[in-house]
């Protein structure tokens, strides 16, 4: 006998689980589709050099790599970004301009667990290719509203940053061979604080103490502003005065940002973004504005959203240099949340009517009645072997169905069956399938 | 520069291919739901003992297998049904029996590539876990028939057999012993014919002529039926015809299968199904009916859908024997062959209207209207940057767009708009939004 177990780090989606997660996967992908993305799909497994060829020393340890029987040296994806940047230069030539694609699957990490982290997850990721275009920048950030007001996930906001404007501060400062360097401390502020961040910025990155209280200033990163985020009127007064510290020359990705700040106002949709100077995102190929999203009552859980702007997704496999903007839900922690939040309610099952056995005799009426309560789009289904009643109410509870069928012979000839809601106790006798369908329909 | 490409085997999914796919697995859960089946998901990657513990030899090596970091001996599932059987014993008490669950995932198989052959493939499978009831074969032979009606896939065949009648049939002649290469040898008759079969029992299997000839006299098989298909009332004649062969103590399985074709029968649906007594499937592990299915113009195809009944599904996990019947649709196959018989069409896209860019300044309004229209369950999508009218036609049929809208500074400042529909060449000049999503929804 073996055990039955799953492998450290990986899990089950038990049926509860996973009529949840089709449900959002199900809300988001109209909300792409409505925006004209495409789906695509990749393979699990991939040649290790087309995977890693960009990844850091960090991400390499992690990737689940080995030979395979022809002795080709594979891995399992590990994101969903590396392969899209394969599989559009692959395909080039066939795909049209600007492409829009999402793409929904699984990807392996063989990091260490914690509470919440598996080795395998989700990604759930929307990119526009193909285009600099800031109109294909605030149309990712639309969708990632459109996205979360359709899962009703509780007040959010999307905090949005370009990371040009700090680019432009630094080359006015003079001290932009540590740019990356600065970028990813003052991407800390949430976990360390202003204070650290400004120790940080002095004792470890190396920066001048004048430069470092210039950069902070310009940010509005202080103590008295936890998230460094801005809102509403804020964002253009803040602007206003970037282009005043900036000067015309380096004022034009402020000109951008605010272009993006004004059609959002334009749309009445402000309401949903920040401007946050201090939301940088780790990743070096981030190129222009960046984001990440938070659920306002659980910051808690971290972003639920991400990505930003990039100059050239595919420079390891093609010539062609491709800019995009390319986005990704969390979906694994946003069923988290929205389960902690008790937003969804695990449920036991999709049906609706639960026929009842009252007589063995009878299944292939009970058979045939199911069939026509499905025709009319009710799921239905019968139980195989007579039981005692109060058994198959037992039945009906622990499958959470709302309504239960019973007919015996009599009921069967002439046709009228008596139905019962169990939730509200509530039963009619002898009624026509016409009305029953009525009942399961209102 | 590294070359991008896909591993031997491996192909990435196409966003034409990919919304196809997509629109057949959703009418697939449909009918899986409409019965009451429940969706799982199970790990890719699972411990090779797991996984392999009843495999033979055959499908080990086909299996990738490898050390993960950890140093564990790990695969990747090469089915859905043996996680199945791990899953049902590791949470055998948090399920409500009969379980009827659905999964619908790809699996691995480093086996050499043919035409239509991948080494990454998906499985559909749907099985009812926990009763030996007829009335759980019947649902399953049921929900094969209104999957593939649902997918308008043509005219098709189930061809049904009960390996139980053979095991009759060969206790009377007392060949018991060799059974499971009988059934084997009478499973290839499509591929060799009725001549080779009569052959490889007598010379490879070594059963008597005589007992060779009863055995295909019994079951029909000759040169003159090519697929040893029985339909109609032929079936029931020939069933009657086993009891009287076998007499009383051996003809129960008889008994049940002719309960089952009578159930269709009274279902008004036996014309959807044969008795085949020359389908017995390879794999050991069925015990009961057992099928196929074929689709008559495209026998070539070979099954699209196949299954049986088990009495022991958990043997390897654990001491509780769980009987079931299950069955998976060939997702793959039926693709190749609704594509090749053009009953689905390649689109481009799902988008049903595109609106021209005018004039950059508008962009902000050009988001405004598509998102007007997306809240009316429109797909729509707005060009970035002007362009040549010409240019942006020649991209709306690119993308297969039904309908185009354009409107310019004074057409915005009036909200009349002008639409085109690109199939048809109709234009409507200045009208409403609501009488533009009139004509898009009717």
């Amino acid at each position: 006998m073996i055990e039955p177990k799953t492998l450290k780090g990986f899990r089950d989606t038990t049926p509860e689980l996973m009529i949840i997660k089709k449900e959002i996967i199900k809300k988001l992908e109209a909300i792409f589709e409505s925006y004209g993305f495409l789906p695509i799909d990749t393979p699990a497994l991939e040649y290790a050099e087309i995977l890693l060829g960009k990844g850091g020393g960090e991400t390499d340890k992690q990737v689940y790599r080995f030979n395979d029987h022809g002795g080709r040296d594979v891995a399992l994806r590990f994101d969903l970004t590396v392969p899209l940047a394969r599989f559009v230069s692959q395909h080039y030539n066939e795909l049209t301009f600007p492409f829009k694609r999402y793409h929904i699957a699984p990807v392996w990490r063989g990091e260490n667990t914690q509470k919440g982290r598996y080795r395998e997850f989700y990604q759930c990721d929307f990119d526009i290719l193909g285009t600099k275009s800031s109109e294909s920048d605030i149309e990712i950030l639309m969708i990632i509203k459109d996205g979360l007001l359709s899962l009703n996930i509780g007040d959010f906001s999307i905090y949005v940053n370009n990371r040009k404007i700090l680019n432009s501060l630094l080359t006015k400062l003079d001290t932009t061979e540590k740019s990356a360097q600065i970028l990813r401390t003052i991407d800390k502020l949430f976990k360390i604080g202003a204070e650290n961040v400004y120790k940080e910025l002095v004792d470890v990155v190396g920066i001048s103490k004048k430069s470092t209280e210039d950069i902070l200033k310009f940010l509005n990163i202080s103590d008295s502003n936890k998230t460094g985020a801005v809102e509403n009127a804020a964002i253009f007064s803040t602007l206003e005065n970037y282009k005043s510290v900036l000067g015309k020359e380096l004022s034009d990705p402020v000109i951008e940002t605010e272009y993006i700040f004004k059609t959002l106002e334009k749309l009445n949709i402000l309401k949903y973004f920040s401007y946050n100077p201090a939301i940088t995102r780790g990743l070096d190929y981030y190129t222009g504005i960046v984001f990440e999203v938070y659920v306002k009552e659980r910051m808690d859980f971290g972003s639920i959203c991400s990505g930003g702007r990039y100059d050239n997704l595919t420079g390891l496999y093609s010539k062609t240099a491709i800019p995009g903007i390319g986005a990704a839900f969390g979906l694994d922690r946003i069923i988290s949340l929205m389960e902690e939040e008790k937003i969804l309610k695990l449920q036991g099952s999709k049906t609706k009517l639960l026929i009842f056995n009252l007589d063995d005799k009878l299944n292939p009426e009970y058979h045939k009645l199911a069939s026509k309560f499905r025709e009319n789009c009710i799921n239905t289904e019968i139980i195989y072997e007579k039981q005692k009643i109060s058994n198959q109410f037992k039945l009906a509870e622990k499958k959470n169905t709302p309504f239960v069928l019973f007919a015996g012979e009599d009921e069967i000839k002439n046709k009228k069956y008596n139905i019962k809601n169990i939730i509200s106790g509530e039963e009619s006798k002898l009624i026509t399938f016409d009305e029953i369908l009525k009942i399961l329909k209102s």
